[in-house]
């Protein structure tokens, strides 16, 4: 049951993210095994695989919601990177940002800029649209 | 000029949410008419105008950033409706508020689902979808 | 399996807060009763349950964050009475709150403490500690 | 000693607030009124007090803190009427708030402006500036 | 008519911040021009320019909303500096910051007193107020 | 009579964190000495020595605020040393930390994560628990 879920977690985030969903595995194995299991079956398996909404929009979302947060940085990083591989292209990953100036203020807009340039960057460096 | 930018705001505000700018601009013409000239000729004429991303889009990355934030309920409230009428479905933004208890905690989630409650509980009584 | 961690977090539940479990549940029902089922699986079934922590400790983590977080005054009120459910006293729970004036502003204290006040009458009106 | 800084603290929220000093002794008084006695003495003897700013300039940073922070409200209603007492004018509060927009989104201004209207309306009923 | 407001946008972040405006300019060029161009028409060209307030006033709100927010460094960094030009004194915005204790709490008012010492520091070696 | 306050409260920082205390006395003896006195003797003296509630769990409750406000990163990484000298487990420091992943999202949750296990490791490499 679990396993299913953990499967069906795994697939979504091979789709979006293969690569981050490695590390964060290593970067919690030693600290908190089971928090990176529960992001695998809750947030990815339960929530982010529901059929309702697809990935785009869903990254979309959340790239949204963490710039409007403004202290989840890496997680910001991690998910412009994932809305690119879901289907957004880097000109609506700008439209997204600018708008969030308006409901979230500029400095949040900005700061969330600075890093889709690096993500951009580094991914012009590895080929990757 | 500005008067460009202001029909522009006011043409793309009337798509979605005629009725809530109608309030707006009541709310602010004593105390500061020209926040809400802002926001027709910045937010709504020069950002949300924008050809980069669609209306439906740019709703559920609005409604992704208030549900994050917590403190914004009676824009979110006003954007739970601009979202549906801009082609959301209402089990689209349930989607979407469902996730944000992945990124920004399941209290952000619950107040943003118990609004759209009362969103949908209201436009139920207008007809409306 | 899923039926165990249902099951874990409703037992869970029960011990702190089986009133307002049920307020959850009926409040959710029609607008996103997965949302019901994962808080009572992922919240308390996987989380809340484990046995690292005694549940005392943890609703003086939950009062805390909800306090610095400051828009989840809902939540917040609905802790502070499992927090007295979980075994902590009244006078603890004010001492967590005025701390929280050190990290997160005297306002967020004041907020949480009105809601305690709030709380603590309503408990007395029912012959609660 | 300490008597000292309770004094100052009094004399220098009575200079902007003696109405809501007295609101918040009986509002602590049955839960927190040591809270009570940190605020007077803390921050209005210690921080607020201090020579380096005058009590106006204060209040212009009390507010633009508490627009932004979006989740103290209550506080916010209390420190517009303070600003008013401590020399701002009500045109002067308005900028201020309208320029939050820039730096923290226009929701955020939006609703202190909304407590704004309140607190003006209020005060005129009470032949106040 | 918009040549006017960027004018006058760039006419008032010349007074305060020269050469940050053009490192914003040089930052967003690549990824998002019309985002500088609209914080100099609508942020410094429609709402810091407004005559109702100093901007020595302005910015001393600025600082104050963004120690508070706590998620904006960079951006407080750049009105810290934004400040000094404006004619505030390092004392005084040290007294904002410090004050910000009682708002925000005293993570918040530290963080952004390590970044007024680093400001001032590299205007000592700048030897600039 | 401060006296007392500033004793008091530098008796209880040194029972959790006197390295720290040191280091703050010295980040602040330049800019603002006054704000080093107020957090030792309000923070430390009035509020965190109040006999209601033990260290250990006056830790737990600091470390859940500054985990859920996500922007108080240094504040943060020395309540968790905190902590851990105030009789806390880093079994239990890691469970506090993913319960909020709960209410205050899972990048809050992480960021945290990640901070603990740099400290845990400087820890081992001094040879503390």
């Amino acid at each position: 049951m679990d396993e299913t879920r953990y499967r069906r977690g795994l697939d979504t985030v091979r789709k979006i993210d293969a690569e981050n969903a490695g590390r964060l595995e290593e970067a919690l194995k030693d600290i908190a095994p089971d928090l990176y299991r529960y992001i695998i079956e809750f947030a990815f398996g339960d929530v982010i695989s529901r059929p309702g909404l697809d990935l785009r929009t869903r990254e979309i979302a959340t790239v949204s919601a963490l710039t409007a947060l403004g202290h989840a940085q890496p997680q910001l990083r991690v998910h412009l990177g994932a809305a690119l591989n879901a289907g957004c292209t880097r000109a609506e990953i700008v439209e997204v940002l600018m708008q969030m100036a308006v409901y979230a203020g500029i400095p949040a807009a900005l700061n969330a800029l600075y890093l889709a340039k690096e993500v951009f960057a580094e991914r012009d460096g590895r080929g990757l649209t």
